[in-house]
């Protein structure tokens, strides 16, 4: 076969599932590059030990904190990543840090591309740092990415760090699959506050307002202040936690300690009334449930006998020549007509 | 037949989309109530007629302003929208009111099923009310209420106003057929704002703080400006368009002027940056592959040969025994292996 992938993983030996995850719980870094690689892949013979990897992981999944983080560039979430995992792996943690981020391709390399941004962190022996996908649509990415959750978790990470640069609907996306999301934010020079985009803030169960430092303390303060009483406007989130909202300095690793307990707070609280487990549960179903919506939609969109009418209708919906119900009511009749017919 | 329907639309002669559709154009209000109410109808006969009346009137639609009203129950809506349909009578202007509850039929016509609420309004013969459907999914009722705004339209109303009581994800149907939306709200005894609800603020163009009467007056203007403050945090909506905060009393019709210009202002701002129609036209995009989307999972929902393989699979990713994209693949397999066979 003559497949080049950056990453070589079909030198020999082949690669055989069993022996991949067996190297995935005896913690061999090796096998579980290899079996992300696998995951990211689009192949279809890679799909295939995938979802092999991917079913011998889950019932050994679950066990760790997931963490969702977002933030505009800039906003110092690299730095905030390192000075958590070395806080994390201080208290005897193992710390596993994920992205997505589709645009990663465009950008080369903006998010987690540069391991160098997170110097000790990502040589450190309990930390493992895996770059996004860098190609493949939003839907994809966050399949690979849902799927490496298991994977890293069978490995024994006891904390996931999903990060997002948020483009498009990243963010959505990290929430659905993430524990606790946190927010990093800026303060301006003035008292605005930087990074907010719409939607996201509600997410959020943790606002760190950050970059807390020399002359910008003051700032950062008054903007956190202002964050809490633009809270207040938020009702209570199903998990019944108030979001909080802490200053900090990443880069001089302070206050990474109220950081900490906040999160263990989160978790406890989520813990005790059920939100967490709830929470779990409804986020795989939820998944599923995309899976299938998307699966039949690409089926439909990709197959070449219906690409043509399905185009004729969206230009005359958008016309505004025929109604958008009437539309779909049409290329349902379409596509039943046609797919009872052998398979494109 | 012995169909017994509430308003009868089946006595003799037979029901005509063309007959039908000639009476709304030469705007007698017996004909668009018939016709709304085969546009609810979920009966397939009623279906055909229905579909056939949404073509006939496509062409006719599209010059109304779409105007969306939410606000928690008590806020005042009904109120509010007899003043307001009141105020653009007074310019010449007609006025339609809808309305998406799909819980209407459990809390028994809270919503605009009590026209009395309108007294002025629901007899004047420049205006029309028409109740929530009472029954059916939220799905369902958008797409009957989506069908009425073109009816409505093709009958030649000026102002549409669909209102909702906000259960559920009704904002967002109402949001995504509207042109502008607005949102009721009270201040409460204190200098707190009652009746906001997660994610809807941010949908909002004009925030209305009702009930600016009395001793209220002060409470209200307070409550705004803390509305005005808390905006800040969001930035700018696709439309270009920086949300109004007014107070206002419905009930003495003070101020009905102000929210008047306010909604003629964001119509001519989001006409002049051709948002309004842009927008339309990304809303019938987007419910045509909603729907598209909904039919499909819905044909394998109900069909009989899937439910019980689509149950199974979801209480396994729910338990945490099958990841959810597996799941996923198999549900799909299962169906394009048994899709091909007879339908059911």
């Amino acid at each position: 076969m003559a497949i080049k992938p950056k990453i070589s993983i079909n030198k020999r030996p082949p690669l055989d599932a069993k022996i991949l995850f067996k190297g995935i719980q005896d913690g061999k870094r090796e096998a579980l590059s290899k079996a992300l690689t696998l995951v990211e892949s689009t192949k279809l013979e890679h799909r295939k030990i995938a979802k092999e990897l991917v079913q011998l992981a889950t019932p050994h999944s679950g066990s760790s904190i997931r963490i969702g983080i977002t933030g505009v560039p800039g906003v110092g979430k690299s730095t905030f990543i390192e000075s958590f995992g070395l806080f994390a792996i201080q208290k005897q943690k193992k710390v596993c840090v994920l992205a997505i981020d589709p645009s990663s391709e465009i950008s080369k390399g903006s998010l987690l591309g540069d391991k160098t941004r997170m110097e000790q962190l990502s040589v450190h022996s309990d930390a493992y740092i895996r770059p996004s996908p860098t190609s493949g649509t939003l839907g994809g990415v966050a399949r690979a990415t849902r799927e490496s959750i298991l994977l890293c978790e069978a490995f024994g990470f006891d904390y996931l760090l999903i990060e997002t640069v948020g483009v498009g609907q990243s963010e959505t996306k990290v929430h659905s699959m993430t524990d606790i999301f946190l927010m990093l934010l800026l303060s301006n020079a003035g008292d605005e506050i930087q990074g907010i985009k719409r939607g996201i803030m509600e997410m959020a169960d943790i606002l760190v307002v950050n970059k807390a430092d020399g002359e910008n303390k003051r700032n950062a303060k008054i903007a956190a202040n202002q964050l809490q009483q633009a809270l207040h406007y938020f009702p209570l989130a199903k998990s019944g936690w108030t979001p909080a909202v802490e200053t900090m300095s990443a880069l001089n690793q302070e206050k990474i300690d109220v950081i900490w307990s906040k999160i263990q707070q989160f978790i406890d609280h989520t813990k005790q009334n059920n939100y967490f487990e709830n929470n779990r549960k409804s986020q795989a179903v939820n998944w599923f449930k995309q899976s299938l919506t998307d699966q039949l939609v690409e089926r439909i969109e990709k197959d070449s006998r219906f690409t043509e009418e399905l185009r004729k209708l969206e230009l005359s919906v958008e016309s505004g020549n025929t109604d958008p119900f009437i539309a779909a009511d049409k290329m349902i009749d379409f596509y039943f007509k046609y797919s009872s017919e052998a398979p494109a």
